[in-house]
């Protein structure tokens, strides 16, 4: 164990710090940074060596993890004045699993590569549960002949490590996923709703479509509507689960990736606003399959 | 077989000529009525007994079952001058298996029940291929105690009978589940050639969304993008299969049910428009998941 | 005076009431009627005959306005157990101003036809301030040799009076304009609450938008945004003016209209639903340019 | 006229080569710069010079205006490799009337304020025709103290020059705009198209609007109905006028904008996918009214 080399990790918050724990758990070094001190304060005490900045962090490991909120945080670790940039070492691997715009993602993979470094896109799916359980999936972007030694750190933490193409791919996919699912929540609750307004059960109703045409992960595995499934956020008044802010935050990523390449997505993009609206109405926090509650409120005088 | 009472059709098209040849086939002496008098013709060769109005049917038999294109053709055969509402014998049983409105539904259930009889939604799944090997799938509306006699007859056509609850319900289910359907399509079409522009490969995609939360029917059984799946519409450009003009109806209905209860249904509409779209763009007589196609086309100056 | 001949008045709500005060003030004998006998107590102290069915009005006028909220009600009015059709007196002109499906005004006018009598189409736009001022606008749909006729009435209540065609074109025009009004109306909404939040003054955002191809009614007379028009709803926190409920009742019927006739409307069904929901969320007796208040609200965690 | 100082001139397209010779006419010597060199051709003929690149045009003009087709463009003509920031003289006042991102004019105003210069965010309303004519509408962002030095050029060019606020917002105004006209046009096509699918004659209808709430530039000064208005694109197949292509740029900055802000823009966001459609059902290259006929075709099987 004590032979692993280090691996530097940015990005301690929700999904980074369990990630990150796995890592350690695995035997790995782990360099650590996070922009709130606190957050690293834990890692000290399994251990891990806390740095000052990601230039730091660059300096001491030669492969690194980045786990962030949003584009601009992850242009500014990698780019900014004490950015990993900075300091990176010829030949180093840096895994970048924020969801950020694909683009925004092959333009770092073309700063780092001028820097003699390899930058890879593995967003994940699954939430902070699976975090926690090491059983995440990545979806990994970049130059195919690094994909084994980015997997070999991947399945520390994931146990799906799929490989989706050149660098930008595995942020595609995860954004292409998480607007099929909020198209297909948002069907699945207002179809819900039609039916019980027209007379139908609703646990009749989710049994027709999961036998029929209408069926999708959506209506039977976590099912929107209070009483048809247990287990799910819908039956404990939406909490836990994917956050409704969090789904704007992707739809809105997957609306500025067809705005950029000029792909019609008509169901996609109506989506995004109607998550956006939901956000201003006070369920920005709980689980998007809320959406059901939304469009159940009945009209009153 | 000799013993068994007469069942009227009426309605020999498409979906009602297969229909009622199993009908035929399970040994029920079939009264026929069809507006355009050739559909009969073959009925008569098969020993079925030619009429020249839905009232004539009604005067012969006392279990009718209607399959018509919409619900301006149901309410003429019900209560037109020759309709079958002029004859009916108290105690009857009149099924519908035509998709319209649920309100039409329940105004003719009334109507029905005003002279003593009874009456029944029970729209299908499955296309003409389902209602020649007689495996559609029945959702039927109506009176509890009467859903067995109807469920006798059913099942000579169709392979899964589902009793859904008061009349109009059969309605409800079949447009609630297209609808849905129709949403998760036009969602798989834009996710899929979305992400096919941000560099993913088909195959690949198909298989990350339906390892994942954007799994549907449209996804992982009827992929809407050619060189996916074998043996669907999409392997063989969009012909067969549920026409756009089909499914444009459908939404329709969906949509007055939904303005009619003043439920929101923001995709629902959406979904409805596009389908109307297409059938003025050339699409009208392909498989409803050449929205691929649609979405597809490139931008050229 | 005393030589004009009655005229009846079925409906006296908040829009009927003043409309049948018009028609006594220029001297008509008016035969009343209304579902709520407390609504016809009013009129029998002008002088007005108060009777007790839609068929007595028939009985005792041969013209006849009928202001009711919606299709239901006109057709219970016209076609009920006492229905006007039960009396109707050849030659008699009813001419209905509710607003309603002009599928419905078609199919009332072919059974007013049946008995020898003239149909017209006659809603309005103006709200109850016009009426009580006597400057409703009413499109009129009918035969146009009866329009003088229908004219000489509806000149008492109203300032502009405009022939638009056969039956069902008066509701035709009404709601074309409503789903364009709602349109532009939401448009303006989302469009000042974008250029405010890139940073723009509402008041100079308007100004440009007025001198500009952005210009609409809802941006240079009715302006939604709080303190940039005096004299409007959005300077009174939202109240008076044309209720939410009601914008989303007439986009029902543009809906109902558009799927019947296949026509295709994105915009106008998007707004249906966005009204829609308006109603569920506490907006339903706001005005609805209250639409900028629903969108502008921020989201917060 | 000999006495006035020069003014850099970058991108000499479709626009920018009718304003850039409304500079030459004003008496301003003009220093050109375009990637195709033959573009500049004509400007030497007129006197003026030409030069290498967009450095080579900051080291001779202390006053730039840049006119360039879209955001990429922009960046490197600034910040590219010989872009104007490698040799802009402190105190330039560097003015960019192309349509872009108000995004990406800030960040450029920050790198520009670092050089010791000054940038303005001016877009133009009007086309090609109003370009030569010299009467474009200029929205200008920037310090206000700049406003009157770049008002002198830009009113060589229009007629219209407003100040709208800090730099950013006159490509704020100017899409907020272009959103409200492509909403109203799509709402005036879908309307006008219902109204005559229900029997209305297409001018009565237009003048219905026009006098009532629904009443918009589209429709009142641009009606998109063939046959309604003579001297717009609707009148002679949708030639000339504003570009679909274009329409469909302008709101695909809208989106990005409204994402980036989280402002939700139902109506902005649906319109921007119809012109998406448009631009790939062979409109790419018509008015932007074209999409009556769009909506207009017929169903046909």
């Amino acid at each position: 164990m004590a032979s692993k080399t280090p691996v530097g990790f940015i990005g301690l918050g929700n999904m980074g710090n369990p990630m990150a724990k796995n890592l350690v758990k695995h035997g790995y070094p782990v360099i650590a940074y996070d922009v709130f001190p606190e957050a690293c304060k834990e890692f000290q005490d399994l251990g891990a060596q806390v740095t000052e900045s990601p230039a730091d962090v660059a300096e001491r490991a030669d492969r690194i993890i980045t786990m962030l909120p949003s584009s601009p945080n992850v242009r500014e670790v990698y780019t900014g004045a004490n950015g990993i940039l900075k300091k990176v070492k010829k030949g180093s691997l840096l895994i970048d699993s924020s969801t950020i715009d694909p683009a925004v993602s092959k333009e770092l993979a073309k700063a780092v590569e001028k820097m003699g470094a390899v930058f890879m896109d593995a967003p994940v799916s699954g939430g902070v549960g699976a975090a926690r359980a090491g059983n995440l999936t990545f979806m990994v972007g970049g130059v195919e002949q690094e994909f084994n030694a980015a997997k070999e750190l991947l399945t520390c933490m994931g146990s799906n490590v799929i490989y989706c193409g050149e660098v930008g791919t595995g942020q595609a996919a995860k954004i292409c996923n998480n607007m099929l699912l909020a198209i297909s929540m948002i069907g699945t609750a207002e179809t819900m709703n039609l039916g019980i307004r027209l007379g139908l059960d609703p646990k009749l109703l989710a049994k027709i479509l999961n036998m029929s045409s209408g069926r999708c992960w959506s209506s039977d595995t976590y099912n929107p509507v209070p009483g048809v499934m247990e287990g799910v956020p819908s039956a404990n008044n939406y909490q836990g689960g994917f956050g409704t802010t969090l789904m704007a935050k992707d739809l809105g990523l997957a609306q500025i990736s067809a705005t950029n390449s000029m792909t019609p997505v008509p169901l996609g993009s109506q989506a995004h606003q109607i998550y956006r609206m939901m956000c201003a109405k006070g369920y920005a926090l709980k689980d998007f399959s809320a959406v059901f509650q939304f469009l159940r409120e009945e009209e009153t005088l």
